[in-house]
């Protein structure tokens, strides 16, 4: 279902936001605080979350998505300031198979960095924005308190021992699932779009952000995709309180319980013991259930664009869905 | 020169600011996120930077400065988000004699805290904005970036031997004195000040933050003013390079310049050589140098002002100029 045309679509767009945001960084000084920055993002990242603001401008607008690069970059940039902080709030040493920022640095350079980048991404949002000003802006503002409170959730399920499948799900909507969703809005105010397409678009970002995430979960365990960095089953040994761990939760019944709420009560298993762990799960057929719930919300991304009527090409946004969901059929 | 009036004025304001910011903060959820920062806030603070605005479009406009209080608000997020950062990159343990964030809760709390109180600021400037939005956004945006640059540049300083006293003035220009020049800016542009008038009140402001940081570093070794939680010569301990200490080693001759680079290059002196120390200082008259730099500033400041013609008020900037300086005379 993705074509050949649809893939060089994605590259293209990558590399346009990429040289823009290079080009921009490299000319600033002092060098101390920028040059970190240029670090991590050269360090890799797809640029998915500002393609998909210029797939959805593309669908709804007859004008050039490059006219609306800047904001794409805007988004690209708030993303990256959270995943610069989240790396030291989460003590990863990695990224993209390289050192994180902090460890490459320092906390305070990384600290720094994260804050410039957000400082710049408020920049490129207001530079050549042409309609909606005030709305754009609150949209944008609204995700980035709602992708830290998010976090915050996040940080404090690590430390709480009850935590249900709806807290679960309340925290990947806010730490995940309402950047993307924000993006849809954003593209839709930036073209105009009227006030059904705006909430349906919003809908389909929300719901494929957690799609996005149950998926993200998955693979940790299923490898079927190899995370960068990361080796499988590295969810479990650091005790994350996933989908997947509280539906076994949930699922299982005798000695199978107490397993699972050591992994959560100990925050974590051993790596020598991860694959034992797997198969547990695979036979309480949590990973199937997984697979459901990500057609669920896969779907009702779907339904949210079969609700919009009059878009020139809303192939675009299924095609990315396809492609970010890993659905290559 | 400082009325009662005046200070009863300032009073009102804080407590108005106050107000709104904790309302605010306490509806809040989740609380792992907002409890932390209400406790930071409720710390202490003088809301100098808030009151600034309020007082510049009193000078302004016939409309009431409650109209403006967003804003105000706006701009004492943001000071307080880079508080809350600083005191991380900084190690520092107090302010106001309290424990900072991270050493109360910890790192990753600090950091979110003060990300998501950035996130608020956006928020606040927002509201209730009538005129000249983008200018306002824009104006605000640059003096983030521009204090980012000005921490980066301090933290660069601390490992650099060779810092020159321009180096110094650049480096406070950005990290002190851009955010009191915005405020002064934002506040002509929401009443709607013609351009020599944005042009003088930025003028104004960014000599009265120079000007406020040397009285700030002066403050630390000749003690007129208690500094709150930090024992006098602080800044000798960690081996600051101030102005004084730049200032002196310019002047000092023989010996003395040993003394002075030995600071510099071991990066501070101890506690039981500060009272020596400033007797040295003393003796090479760099506190007179120094409070001859801080009337440099404070004329230019006042210059600007005297630049504004048809100012229904500009008395109150003035006086808020005396204010921060502690010259009540």
């Amino acid at each position: 279902m993705i074509s050949k045309k649809f893939e060089k679509k994605l590259e293209r767009y990558r590399s346009i936001i990429n040289e823009t945001i290079f080009q921009e960084l490299e000319s600033r000084r002092p060098k101390s605080l920028y040059e970190p920055i240029i670090y991590f993002l050269k360090g890799g990242g797809k640029r998915l979350r500002g393609i998909l603001l210029l797939l959805v401008v593309e669908s709804l607008s007859k004008k050039p998505p490059k006219n609306f690069l800047q904001q794409a970059i805007a988004i690209e940039l708030l993303h990256n300031f959270t995943l610069i902080h989240d790396d030291i709030m989460d003590n990863s040493v990695k990224r993209h198979n390289k050192p994180t920022l902090h460890v490459k640095y320092d906390l305070s350079t990384a600290i720094l960095s994260g804050d410039v980048l957000l400082s710049i991404a408020y920049e490129f949002l207001m530079k050549n924005l042409q309609v909606n000003k005030p709305q754009v802006i609150e949209e944008f503002t609204r995700a980035l308190t709602i992708v830290c409170e998010g976090q915050a959730l996040d940080k404090e399920f690590e430390l709480r021992k009850n935590v249900t499948i709806n807290d679960y799900f309340e925290m990947i909507s806010k730490k995940t699932g309402a950047l993307i969703e924000s993006i849809c809005r954003i593209g839709a105010l930036l073209t105009l779009a009227e006030r059904k397409v705006i909430k349906e678009l919003g809908k389909f970002g929300l719901y494929l952000g957690i799609a996005f995430q149950l998926q993200d979960d998955l693979l940790d365990l299923t490898g079927e995709v190899k995370k960068f960095g990361k080796p499988k089953g590295n969810d479990l040994v650091e005790g994350k309180k996933t989908y997947i761990i509280l539906k076994a939760l949930q699922t299982a019944r005798g000695k199978h319980v107490n397993e699972i709420r050591k992994l959560i009560e100990k925050k974590g298993i051993k790596p020598e013991q991860v694959d034992d762990f797997i198969d547990m799960l695979e036979n309480l057929g949590i990973f199937d259930d997984t697979k459901k719930e990500i057609d669920k919300y896969f779907n009702l991304a779907r339904e949210s664009l079969q609700n919009i009527s009059n878009s020139k090409n809303l192939n675009n946004l299924y095609q990315f869905a396809h492609k970010v969901l890993n659905r290559d059929f």
